[in-house]
């Protein structure tokens, strides 16, 4: 039994730990993720993982995947968990045909894996954690940026260059130099006391943290946009911080060598999403 | 039965059809494949597809790869067939820890899949093939570029912008706007009596067909190199040729509705490749 060894694997809705070899998922990644944290029985923020699921289906044509049953999968999995991450792949199915293309007539693969909650030393949400800016820049692809797809190589490399157990993150710059994101969370900064976060437009995921940080701050008059970022805005930030679906919000206490202090900001919006962490309600 | 089903398919040197549902190469795409053609009972260029799949393995450090054991099942799998493709895919095996970060303990995963030579209308590689230019644009990514990776949900998407069965293939450009190759193919173009193909730099797969032509060419004095090559070089383009390893040589009869006509240097190129294509030998 290894740390990546799932408590329950469900394929299509049976226990199963395996899918065919003629998986479109596994020959070419053609197919979508989502990674929903569960508290105190309740996966938390699941109506807005199911929709950038729907979305991302959209985006890719990839059709028929069943989303009521997926959501009583997640239900059923969650229940009685006081912590627990499921993980959700979704692929465009068994291929029926040789080659790239689509043909249409593929029957969407649903696979629902629960882990247990990973363990960690320390309160990284209160004394935050360190970060380093990865050499490898991700590719911009605008046809694919936002999605949580399964193309995830450049992250399986970028992640190779974290040696240092004590650095808990990579922040990514992509080809032309923008800030993306972590390699696994997405990023918010503070600069002159407004909170910034780059745009999704080339690159990186559109991530549902991300998205309800934003959606929360602007519905508390908090100044925030999404932007254009570079090296530069990281050196002169007042303040950084982390949001994924798993660890909410972490503040950066350190970013490449550079400390910072976990501020009033980061502090505030840590206020503001604490009840929903804690309580998941449905949707 | 679909056309997609192969006739014989092994995992790791078992008949199997089916891989772990953890397994890295569904989860990140975090792989390669090799595409083989089968002529005569033999893989035609083994040890250049084994070669390729080892400098990825390299690239990648994905490490534990049975060369061995692979080179003697697709020898197996091809002897007494007269036409076949092998399909042979390696991923880091099944994941040991969740997230990105490979472990190093993993355990490669071995497929080898043998499907029918796919039946063509009419004799491509005497008359041509209908080609366009895509309006997906590749991501630039010098960290993947070359290699034959399992991240090619943009392939799939560009496929999606074929509907017109006579057209052969699509053409891709690069984010910036350089000609990167075919969506299943590597491109040669000739002007002023030289051939001329992309560098594989910032995007694309360095098929093993396209070494055979670079290498065979050079050895027989005909001008020819890699380059950076624009739209607008396609347009002047006076021949135009794909290559891959089924097709070996198809010339390009229209690109983008204009038409071109299979010429001397693409004849020379196809002579100087009939014996090798025909009659594999060994290595």
């Amino acid at each position: 039994v290894s740390a990546a060894d799932p408590a329950t694997a469900w394929v299509d809705g049976r226990p199963c730990a395996s899918v065919s070899v003629l998986d479109r998922g596994l020959h070419f990644g053609d197919g979508l993720f989502e990674t929903i944290a569960c508290c105190r029985g309740r996966p938390r923020f699941l109506a807005l993982h199911l929709e950038r699921l729907a979305l991302g289906c959209e985006r890719l044509r990839l059709a028929g995947v069943d989303f009521a049953a997926l959501r009583r999968e997640v239900a059923t999995l969650a229940a009685e968990q006081d912590r627990a991450l499921i993980k959700v792949l979704v692929t465009r199915g068994i291929a029926t045909a040789r080659g790239y293309a689509a043909r249409g007539d593929e029957h969407a693969t649903r696979i629902v894996l629960r882990y247990a909650w990973p363990t960690e030393a320390g309160q990284p949400s209160e004394t935050g954690v360190a970060a380093r800016v990865a050499q490898l820049r991700l590719a911009e692809s605008p046809a694919l940026a936002g999605l949580k797809h399964l193309n995830r190589l450049e992250l399986v490399l970028a992640r190779a260059e974290l040696a240092d157990p004590e650095v808990f993150e990579l922040l990514l710059l992509s080809q032309s130099g923008r800030v993306v994101s972590g390699s696994m969370s997405n990023v918010f900064i503070v600069q002159h006391g407004a909170l910034r976060t780059p745009r999704i437009t080339l690159a990186g995921v559109a991530g549902v943290m991300r998205r309800v940080v934003l959606t929360r701050t602007q519905a508390h008059g908090l100044p925030v946009s999404e932007a254009d970022l570079s090296m530069a805005d990281l050196a002169s930030a007042e303040e950084i911080f982390l949001t994924n679906a798993r660890i909410g919000i972490y503040p950066v206490r350190a970013l490449d060598g550079r400390a910072l202090v976990p501020g009033p900001i980061t502090r505030r919006v840590q206020a503001l999403l604490a009840s929903a962490l804690d309580n998941p309600q449905d949707p």
